[in-house]
């Protein structure tokens, strides 16, 4: 890990499934696609990757099979949240003995009138104190109906083993907040695409996005475009990916985003109840969009 | 099963634990302790219980524990819930053959945005086409950050295999609705102390609450009164039971739970982490309450 | 007012239009008819007569045309809440002077991060002290988006000149708190049709309930089933008019209201702008109501 | 109006009050003051300016003084929103009269439940048909509770009276929709200082800000900078100018600008009830900030 730089573009990859199964094959082909790109690594088992819908066993067989086809100089972050403090810490040592470089924990959520950021900044130490490998804090309310504030964040950032955050959220003030009261080698990832450029404007150091797994290209594009401060066009980038980006986020979710992927040479496939397959019509708006921005040819 | 009324108060109880394990002997002294009171029978590994930081082999051998310890005339229900519908039904196959007389399924939650009233249609149906004991639909928005509403349970209601539900929400126009849109022999369990009166008034079935595990006589009497159409002693009780309900619930919740039990001669203890150990104030509060309420003795 | 009881079921009464001008004539036989009936008096100037759309010269013409007629043994109660509190002063003391027997103060809300209990508190408090007849505080969150909680009405039910209160929302774990916080000779009333029922059980004094001025008959008659312990008789009573009450409340509140009014021989009328006229499709949910509870017949 | 750019930043000023009266004198003491920086023009009866809790006749008057004060070359934008579309009229009416050169129309929002898009598009569609002077949109959640969503900003900038908006949330998604999905000459104004620099940044044309009111040359140098896309030192600067913006925002509101208005030589004082006095604590806080900012000397 020393040296290598906190930044850029990753995608959260789906899980593809054969009837009950992961389908390994299907997944070690999906990476080694995404890693002929320029995104800056992987994120497996997040909430794009139906991670609450996964065994455990099926989770650390996911993660071998992802690791093989991760070169050495990207990035494997693997999501190791569980309700309980233990079990976070359990799946991120199996996690990093299977070989991720930094494990993204989500704040456990169930008992959400009592998740205060006393309660979050004590599980999280506890796991940041037992983890092998660099932490990220993971915040995404939109799933787990809790907010990880950016009081608790600052008081974590203090931590020499949690190295930055996810905040999928669209809040900009409260994105902004992380980073300025977090030192300069903490790093902030935007999760969601309809603000990314927004995230990154003021401060963001790179993005987790799962618009990122259809378009590696363009998704890198607006985050260079930024990093050489050419705005104008990155916020015409921003305008024209913000339409899939709503569909394959709070609109349609991972079915959409296994949608997408099987239109455009990768393996997307069914979601697991209780999700439910896609719409033929949410599939229309999806393939509309895949055909505007060029990535479908109809 | 046959022939057993589903009615009247049940305890979600808590689980015991003594440094990183279930506490075995000290939960069945507490079943026995119950099953010696008027309590219709046990709902264990619901939200009281933990349940969501339970591993699944101590889920296990805790249903084993608590049905040695439940006599055959009382129900035991058993939490079954996961996330995933394979998941739900995993567990539910293993709480039957276990001796759970009925399941209690939470809903699924993670996915918020796309957990419609078709999706949970959907799992639920799945699950109790699967599930060898009835199942009871179970909604904790409170906890979960999902509304299972009533146009789906009124759908759910006319399976066979489905019996009843829990709705811990204090919303009594849902409860109505969710009793008026259900046949007569669909059981509606209010899950809010708070309002367990009003629910009761408006046509639910029982009770499954917290409160009963620490005042199991006072809730019996509470449901008893509303039974016998002595509705003003049973609002005048409702009105003194509401401040200890208060804490025990949205206030403090499972950590109020354990404190007062080890005020009163049960086994409650400390809870796992991410949940923080109750604060001595909250301590002071719950007591006084038990004070006020003549179960302690200053 | 002395031995007045302030009990019973109060219509909020809509203001029918002409054009863009109050319609006396049809308000005063609007009112005549009511006070044939069983109702305990008439609220004006409620939010059900759009009161935030009304002129204060407007407002005090109708509240003159209304105490016209208003027989002296019934109450006239009305609405004199606005943003300012020194524009609820002045109000109150113009519809005191008109005849006004009592009045409704909604809470200010456009302030909404800065209204606290204190801020209530002092507003009520100086409203209270300035006005010549008895004060009823009203809490209407679905409208207001603020919360006038417990704790604040606990502390203003001490003023010698605040005599009750209109809880508007269905939260029956509030409503019980306020009745119970406060004295006896403070009379809480329910504002939502859907759950008048309990309310009345928890200890509401009576209601204010649009759907009373559409179902005069069945509303008192609801009200006095719980006063006579009938509560069995009272919850299927609920039951059956629960889909109307929905139907004028949340889902096409004004505009319902004064369609179904159209419906059954007194004069309901179009609303103003901003509200829009009620649809085709919406009036026939309503006249399908008002047929199944035999109030129009097809 | 014909050529004046619809641009920059304006200051949402509030009214200073003399006992029970606007003190039009320092009034215009204020609006000269801020006349004599880069502000672009002023905003006059806006949320800040106490506008619910003014009659109309006080209106009237103070937007002839503040008219007297704002020379030919700056905006004069008036706010006239009232709850009815015929109120709302009346007030555009008189305020163009009184020399309003545009008029900012907040949206109408008592009955939330039926506030829809049709509605907002109907009401605003009648006010610009009938408004002399154009009409900017004005949407604060905050404050209203209700939401103008970009789809009927969409329809109603084909408008040709309707000129632009100002959006008051931090919702950067919504603002960034509200430019994309209007024409090159629709100017959306951000309205929360916060958030004002990645609204810049995602295409706002401008701002009004109370942090305007306080600190006008550092509000104009963020917005000039992000002009000359300097943007590393926008960002810098918001992050300088956050902490008061939150103060004087949601923390405090209209309570707070009127105390550091006071300390800085502008006449800010006392606000109307509802509105509660500063707290001497939110006072220091406040002072902390302009002191750490150079607008105020220890």
């Amino acid at each position: 890990m020393t040296g290598m730089k906190l930044r850029g573009v990753f995608p959260p990859i789906p899980t593809p499934f054969a009837g009950d199964l992961v389908e390994h094959a299907a997944l070690a082909a999906n990476v080694k696609q995404w890693m002929g790109t320029k995104l800056n690594g992987i994120v497996a088992l997040g909430s794009n990757g139906e991670a609450p819908l996964l065994e455990d066993r099926e989770s650390d067989a996911l993660i071998t099979t992802v690791r093989d086809a991760v070169p050495a100089d990207r990035l494997l972050i693997v999501g190791t949240g569980r309700e309980s403090t233990a079990g976070t810490i359990a799946a991120t040592r199996r996690a990093a003995e299977l070989g991720a470089d930094m494990v993204l924990v989500r704040t456990p959520s169930f008992f959400k009138n009592v998740m205060t950021s006393d309660a979050f900044v004590r599980h999280y130490t506890a796991v940041a104190d037992a983890a092998p490998v660099p932490v990220l804090l993971y915040n995404v309310t939109m799933y787990t109906g809790v907010n990880l504030l950016p009081d608790a964040v600052a008081r974590l950032a203090d931590h020499e083993n949690i190295v930055g955050m996810k905040e999928s959220g669209g809040d900009i003030a409260q994105i902004a907040e992380c980073v300025s009261r977090t030192p300069d080698g903490f790093s902030v990832f935007a999760g969601s695409a309809t603000t990314v450029f927004a995230a990154l404007c003021v401060g963001a150091a790179g993005a987790v996005l799962a618009l990122s797994a259809v378009l590696p290209d363009l998704c890198v594009e607006l985050y260079e475009l930024v990093q050489q401060a050419r705005y104008e066009e990155a916020r015409a980038l921003q305008e024209r990916l913000t339409p899939l980006a709503r569909l394959l986020g709070s609109v349609h979710g991972v079915p959409g985003l296994k949608y997408a992927l099987d239109q455009i040479g990768y393996r997307g496939g069914p979601v697991r109840g209780p999700l439910l397959p896609l719409s033929p019509e949410a599939g229309r708006q999806i393939s509309q969009q895949l055909l505007a921005l060029g990535v479908l040819t109809g």
